[in-house]
């Protein structure tokens, strides 16, 4: 498909001897060896983040002074300036805390809200550091198993109702869009989880980081546009987006004042301030330059997953949840009737691709394998081509 | 002095409008504005640091793709070399955790191993920090007053052991070399702190975070090689040695098995991980050519405290303490007979310099400011210019 060809996303960059988890650690925890094999795994791209968030970096070299931060107030602009104009949310200056990435966002309001002992309740399958920072809090993971008919995924409130009822958690966890399911939830779907967190007096944290990596079709809403803000924490960062998760940084907006007090508190007396780095590239990255750059890349990422879709679904036993955000493909091995282990050891040693194992989203994730597709077309192929050999038996 | 000028450190570099918290804050803090007044108070330099840093950034933007950071093998082997090398200290590489800077540490530490209520021991007048964030996480300050001549500070370890008995904290900061009296503790000096702490059994943090910076005549001892790991935690930092305060990274060093694991949970329960930035440069800086930039850079600041100890103590009624490490020159004015808003006047309003108030510091500080000389020479030449002109009348 030449139409979708980008100079900006088709080169390979080599990422292999540049400290970057995705081609280092394949070996040792998936037995992929990176000489041979294709990275799919860690939720970062293999692309290069727009240029004027490389040249803000620049800028800090070349000026070369690297103290400490002073003035946030452009940073803080250029984030209310991205979420209004890219998501139709007004954001309150001082409603916004930079953490040090969402993992650590979330690990704070679970610090913040809850108490050693608590539930947290996840909508599972989903994204597995919710779980480890819940587990090494000492609270309890409530698990909430999203319904599934085959090829996608939906809230089941009902039965949620008596999970909630009788493990009584304090706070739950939203996915919006969804990690790995590939959802934008409704407007419906999203009243329902507010519902939800009415109901059962829960706090409900909403993860939106992949808010903007939304395929044509889909509209995004922030809980924020659909809940009052007295039970709402969001939670959005420019890493994955603009794929500078190695800056480490992220906003938990708190719109509430008495959790916003609740919660500068605990960032107080844990000591955060943000890193340079971070603020500097978020704030060159919430602009109409990177949104052009976003809008090219979401067309590249559609290109990668329609591909990707074609090939695995051509798969006798293979089924890819289509994605309506992310670029992280969610399939479904069921239908080959395979034990895990054999599908898993022919993606693996035959196909030679690293990716992540399904259960470690939680209770249904079993047959699944998700496949990160944030990288050339031309891996994107090959990750095709090989997976449909290393199935060849199948067809 | 034309023997100690060095190109590295001599050029006036401007930081107005470069979100530099020095001199973005020094008009709403101090009424000091950045257009005719000098910066002397963050504790950061207005030096660049030594190219090899600079250069490892520049080699991230190079590469272009900032994703999750992998192996960190060089990065432990790199701080592990820099401990032995410079300060005789052998460090388990397991025993090394990287924090969002020191203050962070601080807090973690508070947080691991303090509870509510519980009382933690300052030597004062120290670093503000310790105290906002005991303060934060609803802890009690248990302020021993470190014992002072005139012109020297000392431990009073005798009236501390009633202090300490009576309010009976868990902990103890120590600050080593310490901020703001700039002493280098001696061995003797050392094991009495370790002493107080087996004899009270106290977790002792010690921050080293000055470490690199001590002048001639002087020799700092990493207190892990005068007491045992079971009680002791140890902080470093490349960001004051290097100025790099904007990367956010410092390491607590937990030697101790039990300790370790409980900080390690800790960490882990706050989802907390390194940003990739803080990680190459600080590989990069503890390196032969950071070791060369540093004893420069120590020279120099070395000419700039003889030039501004001069330049003071000529002033009749002010006394600086000599900083035996360092760049935080802290400056008794109690000999003027003034009120502590006249001399502060003085030197804001007459002589234009933002620096720190001596209170912040804690008991012992009321008479004092805190100046910083890590600046060009001639910023320093100027700051004492200003300085014997508002209080010429005492001549």
């Amino acid at each position: 498909m030449p139409k979708d060809l980008d100079p900006r996303f088709d080169p390979i960059i080599d990422r292999r001897g540049t400290h970057c988890m995705k081609w280092d650690l394949m070996e040792p925890l998936y037995g992929v060896s990176p000489d041979d094999g294709l990275a799919m795994w860690v939720a970062d791209m293999d692309f290069r983040p727009p240029d004027c968030v490389l040249q803000s970096v620049r800028d800090l070299t070349d000026h070369g002074v690297i103290g400490y931060f002073g003035n946030d107030g452009p940073y803080r602009d250029a984030i209310r300036w991205w979420m209004q104009e890219r998501h139709g949310w007004e954001v309150d200056r001082d409603a916004i805390f930079t953490t040090h990435g969402l993992v650590n966002g979330t690990a704070l309001c679970v610090d913040t809200w809850t108490a050693p002992g608590d539930g947290v309740a996840l909508f599972t399958p989903v994204y597995h550091a919710f779980a480890k920072v819940i587990k090494a809090n000492g609270r309890r993971i409530v698990e909430c198993e999203l319904a599934y008919d085959g090829t996608r995924y939906t809230p089941d409130f009902e039965a949620w109702d008596q999970v909630i009822e009788r493990e009584g958690p304090k706070m739950a966890i939203l996915c919006s869009p969804h990690n790995p399911n590939g959802r934008v939830w409704t407007k419906a779907e999203l009243e329902g989880f507010a519902a939800l967190a009415q109901r059962h007096d829960l706090i409900l944290v909403s993860d939106e980081i992949h808010h903007d990596l939304v395929f044509p079709g889909h509209t995004h809403i922030p809980m924020s546009r659909v809940m009052d803000a007295d039970r709402l924490v969001m939670m959005t960062a420019p890493t994955k987006t603009f794929n500078i998760a190695g800056a480490h940084s992220g906003n938990v907006i708190v719109e509430d004042e008495g959790l916003r007090t609740a919660f500068a508190q605990r960032m107080l007396g844990l000591g955060l301030s943000p890193n340079s780095f971070g603020l500097h590239m978020t704030t060159a990255a919430y602009s109409p330059e990177g949104a052009e750059w976003v809008d090219a890349l979401v067309g590249y990422l559609d290109g990668n997953r329609r591909l990707f879709d074609e090939g695995v679904n051509a798969i006798p036993g293979l089924r890819s949840v289509p994605l309506e955000a992310t670029y992280l493909s969610w399939v479904d091995f069921s239908g080959t009737g395979m034990e895990r282990a054999e599908f898993t050891k022919r993606v693996e040693k035959d196909a030679r691709l690293a990716v992540n194992h399904g259960p470690t989203f939680g209770k249904g994730g079993d047959a699944f394998l998700r496949f990160n597709i944030a990288t050339p077309r031309s891996n994107v192929e090959a990750a095709v081509d090989r997976l449909s050999r290393a199935f060849g038996d199948l067809q």
